[in-house]
């Protein structure tokens, strides 16, 4: 392999997300010298198919991860620490899942289909959005620059998955035990999910009646678009569907700004 | 019991309507001379209780009915005719749960927290509106006395109970077969509703992309309101949930008419 193509590593590559990271990576062929797969303390060790080989799944060691060239970070609990990122002498990109720098003025956030140039200029971390405002600014972004948006108006129906393996597990277990008529104590979750919906399950500390998972789209939107006094009201279920998702925006199609 | 005290009819008593409507005459003490149960050929015969007697349900026979002074329709595929409606010479009154009259210019449609009045001149029959738009409309109606509703953007996430005893059933079916790893086909909705949700489960025959529940809920909106131009945009979609259901109205509230 060419000495030209990047080291990647994926951290937290043994998770829900990690794995499609490496089957994304595999699917698109994409260019690279050598894979380092990381996984916290109770995961290291499994291994993980690439390419048609077992990769070993290693503990986060900072060395081996500052001389990768590209660290893709699935960690939902455990960001990456600023020192992480710096990286040290060496020029390395960390695309961060969490929500930890998301709105760091020094750090681009990035749907490639909308901003893909807000990479340049980066400090070594690129944020990935959260997963419902990626979905959401793809049709947005087209609209508001042929209409203009006025506001934003969504309402999400969003599965077990975004909250990770165990609460997709919990699902299974709370409606087996529903079905059966015994009960159940969520673990997992805030509340009960069988046969059952509740505001996402993110806390309500903001005063403001909405949820975090609610605020971080409203302001993950204005920053992607670069539309900072967009007004958008979002409404973030957490439905009892395994996986996928369906969202339904509103309010930006429907009015139009007056030309 | 006083004469003047209505006879009262329940058409469809054995089904889950007809169960919350013999529940609600009794929780309210509602004054009558006579409870009268009707239910289809099938379920005919089936005793309901109602004040601590059992009552037997019966054939609808057009005579037993028209006697009554208040017949409540609660059947969701048999909506009452215009023959049987106009009752004779006796001045007796349908409340009618289907949507077959909704619209009718001469049938007032009501929900008493807003249009009580509306029931005056009525010619025999008042409907009863779509959950949906029952359920919208009392917050809507004093939003719009206050501020002046300019448009209505809702998405709703409606339980199976919806779509009657037999969508529970087949949710529960449905699911239970999910989890036992075994296929199963749908019957009563057409969708496969395991751990998944879907557009409302109406026909889409509009040609605007709506089901036809979205359209009743913005037709009856409207009619209920008597704002005959309020736009009005709603998704409907169904959950798996088995009863109850949360709908989420935005919009009107967040864009007061600018006074």
């Amino acid at each position: 392999m060419s000495a030209s193509l990047p080291r990647v590593a994926i951290v937290g590559a043994t998770g829900a997300v990690g794995t499609e990271l490496i089957a994304c990576l595999q699917q698109r062929g994409f260019p690279l010298r050598e894979l380092r797969l990381f996984a916290s303390e109770r995961s290291a060790g499994r291994r993980m198919t690439y390419a048609n080989e077992w990769l070993p799944s290693k503990r986060c060691a900072r060395t081996l991860l500052s001389s990768s060239d590209i660290a893709l970070f699935s960690r939902r609990r455990q960001p990456i620490t600023p020192v992480c990122a710096a990286g040290g002498a060496r020029r390395w990109v960390v695309i961060d899942n969490s929500s930890a720098f998301r709105m760091d003025a020094d750090v681009p956030l990035v749907v490639p289909e909308v901003n893909a140039d807000a990479i340049e200029g980066h400090r070594g971390i690129i944020a990935n959005p959260n997963c419902v405002a990626i979905i959401a600014v793809v049709p947005l972004w087209p609209l508001h620059r042929e209409f203009g948006l006025r506001r934003v108006i969504a309402a999400t129906y969003q599965a077990a998955s975004g909250a990770g393996a165990a609460a997709m597990e919990e699902l299974r277990q709370a409606t087996r035990a529903s079905l059966a008529g015994e009960a159940f104590a969520p673990k997992v979750l805030r509340h009960p999910y069988a046969f059952n919906l509740f505001s996402h399950d993110t806390s309500r500390g903001s005063g403001s009646g909405s949820n975090e998972e609610e605020i971080k789209v409203a302001r993950e939107l204005r920053k992607i678009m670069q539309l900072p006094q967009l007004p958008v009201s979002v409404t973030c279920i957490r439905v009892p569907v395994l996986a996928g998702a369906c969202h339904r925006f509103d309010g930006g199609i429907r009015a139009p700004r007056q030309r």
